[in-house]
Parts: C-alpha cells; sequence; structure tokens
C-alpha cells in the first residue's frame, strides 16, 4: 500500500507568490552571471535611513534582549500618539497596537473582524499583500475595479454597493495607492465613510504613504471622517515614511476599544514587535522635520523624471501619479510578467537590465493588468533615469 | 434606526488571553504602587544574551535599512544549517525558512497545511500559544490529556489514534516540554513517528529548548526519524537558547519543497524578518561553546533550587522537569488563577510579590489545570529561593 502523505492545505497551495518577489530567483541568477540590475520592481527605497533610527541600534547596551509588552514599546506608542498631533487627529497611545511591520497590522485586522468565508472590498489594483495576508485569513477578497485611463479615482458608490453581500465586512484600500499613485480626495474619502455607515463596514486604511503627496495635494486620512469611531482602522508602518523597510515595524490604531482588546490577544500569541527595532523606530521619529521635507522633495522630482521619460517610449500608458512612490505603466507586450522574465534572463544593455513588477498580481480579477507593471521610483534620478532608457531599449528588442 | 455595527469575528472573540500575559494589567498596577514582583509568569530569562549577539546590533552601519529575502538572510540560514551539523542532522541552508520569532513558524506550518475546520492533536497541557495560532488559523485544536501524575509523559498511541478523524492533520508538541519540563525518550518520539507514518500526519516539533536537558538525558529530535522527510516540521527560535527573546527571530524548517514553497509565499506576504535582528541572531551563533554549557548548568542549578522548594510547600504537587525551564505546580487552591491575581492586588511579603502563569490556558480540556501554575525558573537561586518562599507565605495568607 503505497504511503499516505498529507499534502499542502487548500490555501496553502493558494496563496499567491508575490508578483513584487516572485522573479527573485530570475534575478539571483542574472547577476550571478554579472549583469547590473536596476530594481524598480520593490518598494525599496535608496534613501538614506533617519542617522537617529540607526544610531539607536548602534548604541543599544542591554544586557538581556527581552521580550516587550505585546501591544509594544510605550516609548514607540507615545511617538504614534505624538506624531497623530501634527495631523490633528487626536490618538491616545493605548488606540495604538504595535505590529511587526504594517504586514501584521493587515493580519490583525483582518482576523479580529472576519472569519472564513468572509468577505472585503477591495479597489483594483491594490497592494498585492493584500491578497497574502486574506488568503492566509481565508477571507474572500473582492475586487471593485478602478483603471488607468481614469487615472484609478475610487469607483462610484454604486460600484461597490452591488457588491456588498450578507458577508460583506469592510473596505481595504491603500491611500496613497500603491500600486497606482493615487491621492484620494476628500470627497472620495468621504464616499468610504458613507459606505462604512450605511452597510456597517469596517474601513481598512492603509495609511503608509501619507507623507508622499505631490504638487502641494492635500492627504485626507479616515481619522478625519466623523461618527465612525468604531469602524475605522488605520495600518501604518515606518518602512516607507523612514527608508526603514527591514526594521519591521508598524503599527494598527483604532478607537475601538473591543478591536483594540483582540488585536492585542492575537498579538500576545506572538508575545512582541521586535523590542531594538521598536527602539530605533521611536528614535526615528525623533528626525527633524527636514527629513521628511527632504524625502518628499526627492520624490517628487523622481516621479517627474520618471513620468517624462515613461511618456517618450512609444506605446506606453503612464498615469502620472499624486502620491506614494509607484506608478502603473501599460506596456505594449501582450504578457508583462514574461517580459519581466525576458529581460532578467536575455537582455542586457550594457551589461545592465531592468527588473519590475507584473502587476497581474495587483489584480483578483482574472486576466486583468495582464499589459502592466508595476514601477516603484525608489531609485535616484540618474540610476532612474538610466533604468528607463534600459526599459525603452527592452521593449524595443522583445521578440514576444 | 439604529447605526449597524460590524462588530469582531468569532474568532476575534474567541482568540484566547495569554495566560503568561493577561495579568500584566495587575502586575502593573502593583508596580505603580511601589511592589516589587518576582516575574515567574513568563519564559524571559534574566541570563545574559551573548555578548556576540550585543554587539552585532551596535556594529550596524548600513546607511539604509533595507528589506532582506522573504525567507531570511543567507547568513543567518547558513548559520543555522551549520548547528543542525552538530546535531548530526544534515540540513541544507535553503531547507530553513527565516521566520519572525518562533511565533511566526507555528503560524505558517498551520497555514501552509490546515484549512478552517482542520485538527491538530496536541498532548495537554501545551504551550498555550498554540491555541492563539489555531484560533488565527481557525483550526482545531484536539487535546490528548498528559498528567501530572505519571511526569508528563507522552500518552499512550491509542489515546492520539482515538482521537483521529478525516480532519487531523497533524500533532504539534513541544519537546522539551513546555509547561511540563518532560523530555521525550527516543522511544515516544518513535511513537509520533509510527502515528505519523500510519495515519499520514504532520508532525509540527516545537524544540524550542532543545539545549535545556539536565541529569545527562539525551534529546531526541524529530529529524533522527527515519522516512518522514515530508511530514517533520521543526519550529524553532533564538529566543530561548541565546536569553533573546527580545529578537523575534526564529525558523521553520523541513525538508518538504512543497511546504518549503508554500512557508516562502505566505513569508513574501510579510515581505522578510527583521533585518538587524537576523544579523545579530546570526552572530549569536558565533559564540563559544561555553555560552550554552555555562547556561545549561546555570538552568540545572535553578531546577534544582526550585523543586527543592516547592517540595516542602504542603499541599504543591510538583513534578521535577527534565529539560527546558518551566514546571507545572499543583496548588492547594481551588482556583489557580483567582489565586495569581490575589498575589498581585492583596500579597505583599516584605514590599514584594510574585507573578505566575495560571495553568489553565495551558489546556484546551474546559476544566482542566485549574488548580495549577506554570512556574519558569529564568531567575538566579538567590531571586528563585525568595519567589519560592513569598509564594509559600502567600499559599498559607490566602483566604480564598
Amino acid at each position: 500500500m503505497p504511503r499516505k502523505q498529507p499534502g499542502l492545505s487548500r490555501r496553502g497551495i493558494a496563496v499567491p507568490a508575490s508578483p513584487i518577489r516572485r522573479l527573485v530567483p530570475y534575478a539571483n541568477k542574472a547577476k550571478a552571471e554579472g549583469a547590473e540590475i536596476y530594481h524598480l520592481n520593490i518598494g525599496q527605497p535608496d534613501i538614506e535611513t533617519p542617522k537617529e533610527m540607526i544610531d539607536a541600534y548602534r548604541s543599544f547596551h542591554d544586557k538581556v534582549l527581552a521580550y516587550g509588552p505585546s501591544d509594544g514599546l510605550p516609548v514607540f506608542r507615545e511617538a504614534i500618539a505624538d506624531y497623530w498631533r501634527e495631523w490633528d487627529v487626536k490618538i491616545a497611545p493605548d488606540e495604538v497596537i504595535v505590529t511587526t511591520g504594517g504586514s501584521e497590522a493587515i493580519l490583525f485586522a483582518l482576523l479580529a473582524t472576519c472569519d472564513p468565508g468572509d468577505e472585503v472590498l477591495v479597489p483594483e489594483p491594490f497592494y498585492t499583500n493584500y491578497l497574502g495576508f486574506s488568503t492566509a485569513a481565508s477571507v474572500k477578497v473582492v475586487p471593485v475595479p478602478a483603471s488607468v485611463e481614469n487615472g484609478f479615482r475610487l469607483p462610484a458608490k454604486g460600484e461597490f454597493t452591488k457588491r456588498i453581500t450578507a458577508r460583506t465586512r469592510g473596505i481595504m484600500f491603500s491611500n496613497p495607492g500603491n500600486p497606482t499613485g493615487v491621492v484620494y480626495s476628500a470627497a472620495e474619502v468621504g464616499v468610504l465613510g458613507d459606505l462604512a455607515r450605511e452597510h456597517g463596514l469596517y474601513l481598512y486604511a492603509d495609511e503608509v504613504y501619507r507623507e508622499f503627496v505631490y504638487d502641494g495635494a492635500r492627504f485626507e486620512s479616515v481619522f478625519h471622517l466623523k461618527d465612525l469611531d468604531e469602524q475605522v482602522i488605520v495600518l501604518d508602518s515606518v518602512s516607507k515614511r523612514f527608508s526603514a523597510c527591514g526594521a519591521r515595524v508598524g503599527c494598527l490604531v483604532t478607537r475601538n476599544r473591543e478591536l483594540l482588546d483582540s488585536c492585542l490577544r492575537f498579538g500576545q500569541a506572538r508575545l512582541c514587535p521586535p523590542t531594538v527595532d521598536q527602539l530605533a523606530a521611536a528614535a526615528a521619529y525623533k528626525a527633524p522635520k527636514s527629513y521628511l521635507t527632504e524625502v518628499l522633495e526627492e520624490y517628487g522630482k523622481r516621479r517627474d523624471v520618471l513620468h517624462d521619460c515613461l511618456s517618450e517610449i512609444p506605446g506606453v500608458t503612464a498615469f502620472k501619479p499624486a502620491g506614494a512612490f509607484y506608478t502603473v505603466a501599460k506596456l505594449p507586450v501582450a504578457d508583462a510578467e514574461k517580459f519581466a522574465i525576458w529581460l532578467l534572463t536575455d537582455f542586457r544593455l550594457e551589461g545592465k537590465t531592468v527588473m519590475v513588477a507584473p502587476t497581474a498580481g495587483f489584480y483578483a480579477t482574472e486576466g486583468s493588468g495582464l499589459d502592466e507593471v508595476r514601477i516603484a521610483y525608489v531609485l535616484n534620478s540618474t540610476h532612474l533615469k538610466d533604468a528607463i532608457r534600459i526599459l525603452a531599449a527592452g521593449l524595443a528588442a522583445y521578440p514576444g
């Protein structure tokens, strides 16, 4: 009799490989062969982390590297409360649950509010990892399509309402948008608030790119919505704000006490977020204001460079992003993933090539985004220009 | 019409507060009132972290604190492979998925192998956080009772088989045992192997206390089991080995390629484990061998001190643990949780009191362990003696 093998779970099979990271083996092979690669696939900025943060690691001197509280170190929770004061939002330290990256904030929010089979509406394209965490939590992502043609504005209210079922628990979205770069107006955030009020939904608001808004546009937080204290959950991270992706420190902020308590209990199971990284993240908030101003200015320049360069490539449609540091570009290829792989396996210009993230994985609608890529403008303008020059040459040479 | 409020999910309500941590608010209040508290509730050792590890934080000097690979930094994965060689187990670096603490290894293992409603057999009492992660994953923990009277040995094979259903996916256990301190013999580990082979089950083996085995006993890893490469999953952590609980670095080790790939995809959703902590954890493995020998010797002494002191308290039944750094003590009280709270709220001896973890939360069987507490012998012998003296005085004075 053949041995019975247990096999994987259905979700273990279904959980998607990240479109941002799944081509890494091709990139590693290209590097091993001597190629230089511009990474436009991942939101890993080349911007320096604040010196205050790096110094915090360097000055750690405890004899015992101990657990912290499950809801986070008070010093970091207080830094978050102080930070919100600057946005004219009153948040108490005990309304903050520190998480291991913004990632864990997404997971806790889903677990505390959704059971297996429940549904979450998500404007599409969306941050691809919502799909990974939804699969982990056995929650269904119900996409509400936006499109590059109208600049990825919030879909009309009716597009949401017609998808609401008895299992719908909330709306998850990033604003400023990843991968779209869209920044929702106060009116659009208001529509999300109306939907939440009228249908008893949670708003899971991923605001990690809050600072990154260009052309003097105003960012509107869900915390400015009235009368939604029990339903608003803000997912946040220090990764992008302070170019500190490797710290894995984020937080979940809500005024819903029951929800805070539930997240604390999920948090107790994993004991605590990393201790030294929290100390470092708290120190980052002490960096001078000029740090973020300068970073914003730099990203603004890069956005212009990127958009100018992309606009010159025949057949490419690119929306000029108003925020975050991504754009979605429609390429004149049938299958952007095949093209992205080909760039890594077959194409070199002066020994260099480019890595981009195929956008199909940022959609839950089968067959959407096949000819699109997400480009992160996380490299300095010189590298960015060179990278887009190589992308253009790749498109011209592509036999696919 | 009253506003519709979404409310929490069933699992968000059900997820248990950790018995190790849920009395923390009482402890904080006692401290605020000036009490000194001996923490026997949590496995937070007072042993110094290896200097090599602390120095790694102190010498971090990257300009940009960047993401690492989703499956972990090569330097740490290689350290784990080298480490296993010393146990005569051949593990390749790519059979290691680095996780954010051993905690995340538990979560990934459950997600990749179980769907909502699936069942996992767990010898009881068990590490309480298995219950938290099972609730998160909507997996049912099916307890297989062991008892303090027979030293928490592995329950008989028939006790497992009679609980196996079509939904049973595997057996989760810690060896050496938390909270029991039991160390399974080669024969007992063999029984677990037989169950896995005969019923097509996974073995989720939490071996984080592998080094902590006393009286010259031999630790038997599941990796020594033959012909189970596809079914053995080892959950590991640097937290206890190197007294580095705040680092949040652990790993999942398996030879099952499909499973590794699934865990990598769950890992991609959360991007990566913390970067600097992984560098520090890799450095810990470079500490001289004498570090762990000395630590083991120290815990052995503490165990003797604890057991001697507990044995002298009238009405207390304590099993002498053979491994890890916990023991379960049966107290002459009806409700150990009420007693543990009373120690924090009402009892002081010379301004001091003791915090212990009520054991009920380490059981899934309703009504079990109500008169037991878990005691972690993580304090030096002087403090430990004093703590048990206070516990004894508390028991004598307890009006409950």
